[in-house]
């Protein structure tokens, strides 16, 4: 398969990815909890029915437009996990009409926009800031809540379905009594907001959504729903941040080898920021890497090798710098394993897979335009 | 036209374009040079044929599959600044049935290659590393220049054009004088290249590329040809440099806001690092610069406004930091002008342009890749 590669390619392991799907959805069958897989990290209606074999039914997006394309490929029950888009209403009542939409509210302007041009019914879920500070309603922000919580409950097409956070600060941790804790924090607030209305709303739902808490806790508890999205390939932040092992590293990119520089033991791939993202990971000598070297064979690739990483990126190019062995081991015009920083990102730029036996798998950035539109 | 904007949208101002493009285009007719501006920048056809509109006949690119691109669409002169790729001949081969096509080669391995596998004759142009060090031959290293040369001149195939560089590292300056500099060694030593094989090729070219030299200098000398392409939209970078004023940044995300948040006066846009990509500039105090904040109309849009700033991306969110005032200003669902840090990389990830007037331009990075393949 390797000796068909001519270009800078983006490899996926579908054994190893099928092995993570797997993982978690046995991991939320355990703990008595449903698994809404966000589908953002691979985009890919290929790779969405790998999840549909092991039984998943309602996912996560990341954009109405992400909401589309998965909805045009028979999921009916998709979370939009991105505080709604007003400027787009049109989409929002397209997706409403078709399948079980949930909505994301941060603001009264947003469930005020809803309430007034919603023609379906859908359901919002409330997103609290539990310590991220990206966005979210900061749990004691009771008066924002309450007015929130009373134009639902006298509107019918607002269908208060639950809280929800995204744990993003977990990514910046590679302790995990630190992302236990994070976790537990959130799990503790949210119980705070969903107590305030369950009362008048008993069937209030509790989502949580990040790789690393999903990843490293074994028992989950206190939610009903959990939203991981990156496990489905894991990367080398999540290997960073203690969430998976290189083994678990599903996708790869293949560089053609196009220079080598003996005075500098630089080796230059065809391989750059439009292909990988310029996310990189910190050293602890403060140098960044963009990029692991793996050896390729037909059956995959292997542990990263010791000596040997990519250490810089401009648009096209990639540069590698190795020992003198691994250096003199590869030559111009053969193909360098290179496992990615950030899979969603770079997985984003490929717009598309090629597996290890040959198949080629659509990512959504690499659909035209026009099939996009189509519902 | 901003009213139809419904979702995260590259703004093209088309005057702004076209005044650039007339402006290089103009300073390399003043100075009697070759200008082949580089097309990795716009990757689109119909800004294509605005730079044709004003006398362009060859072209840069910065892969063999942007050259089939631009072949497609009537190029037939076209220079792929990126050492070749030899796993991927049979592109180089259908290019060169039917193009003149221009090869960057930076070691004897991969002119071995071409003079084993080339069909058509192709330019050969050596690339000299003058400084940057990311890849070329080092200008003293007369063993391999030699060695490349002498296979050349007894190829039919291969026809030894011309020596040329590209300055990255002007692209880390701000000062002029250091630029100039910069270009001035970097003529001087491609001077020294061609005076070597001069008298067994008297017609070799000089040619350089950075957009920094090339918009800083008004004079330029020494030189046959010159390759920028950034300037075609400019961007923050460029006006952090040097380059260019604000007024003369072509290019403008449209940004939803989809959140406010008054405790830390952040606004939420849609609008990430799938957006915009990671680049950024780093300011005085050590933070991170992702974009600058404009005030958008139906006729482009303003200078910077002065305390309201992008200051973090995730995958589909971007953080702007306000001024009390322009915190104010914005509500949910308005539309925030952004420019960007590194329009290539932005442009690459939006897929396509929308001007001021309405209409759609292609990048080729949204063009569907069977279409890509037509020739």
């Amino acid at each position: 398969m390797l000796e068909h590669i001519t270009e800078t390619t983006l490899l996926l392991d579908e054994a190893k990815c099928r092995q993570n799907i797997a993982m978690m959805a046995d991991k939320a069958a355990r703990n008595n909890i449903r698994l809404r897989p966000h589908f953002k990290t691979h985009q890919s209606a290929q790779v969405g029915d790998w999840f549909r074999e092991q039984g998943t039914t309602g996912i996560t997006v990341s954009s109405l437009k992400m909401a589309r394309y998965f909805a045009a490929h028979g999921w009916n029950d998709i979370l939009v996990a991105i505080p709604v888009n007003i400027r787009d209403m049109a989409l929002v009542n397209e997706l409403a009409a078709r399948i079980q939409l949930h909505v994301v509210a941060v603001n009264i302007e947003t469930v005020e926009a809803l309430a007034h041009q919603l023609q379906h019914p859908v359901n919002v879920w409330l997103k609290i800031d539990t310590g991220y500070h990206r966005t979210g309603i900061l749990p004691h922000s009771h008066e924002e809540l309450d007015q929130i919580v009373a134009l639902m409950e006298k509107n019918d097409k607002l269908r208060f379905t639950g809280v929800l956070a995204h744990d993003g600060h977990t990514y910046k941790q590679t302790d995990k009594e630190v992302i236990r804790t994070i976790h537990h924090t959130t799990v503790f607030l949210l119980h705070l907001v969903r107590d305030r209305y369950k009362a008048r709303f008993p069937e209030l739902l509790i989502s949580i959504g990040d790789t690393p808490s999903c990843s490293i806790l074994e028992t989950i508890s206190g939610v009903d729903e959990i939203r991981p999205g990156n496990y489905v390939f894991y990367d080398l932040t999540q290997q960073h941040i203690g969430s998976c092992t290189f083994e678990q590293i599903a996708v790869c990119m293949a560089c053609p080898v196009i220079a080598k520089h003996p005075e500098r033991n630089e080796i230059i791939v065809h391989g750059g920021s439009v292909h990988f993202s310029k996310d990189n990971l910190v050293q602890a000598d403060g140098s960044e890497l963009f990029g692991r070297v793996v050896e390729l064979s037909e059956s995959g690739w292997s542990a990263p090798l010791q000596g040997i990483e990519l250490v810089s990126l401009s648009q096209e190019h990639g540069t590698v710098r190795a020992s003198n062995d691994l250096f003199d081991r590869y030559k111009i015009g053969d193909l360098l394993g290179i496992l990615p920083i950030h899979s969603c990102l770079t997985a984003d730029l490929m717009k598309g897979y090629v597996t290890l036996d040959g198949k080629h798998l659509e990512h959504l950035s690499g659909v035209p335009v026009p099939e996009q539109n189509v519902l």
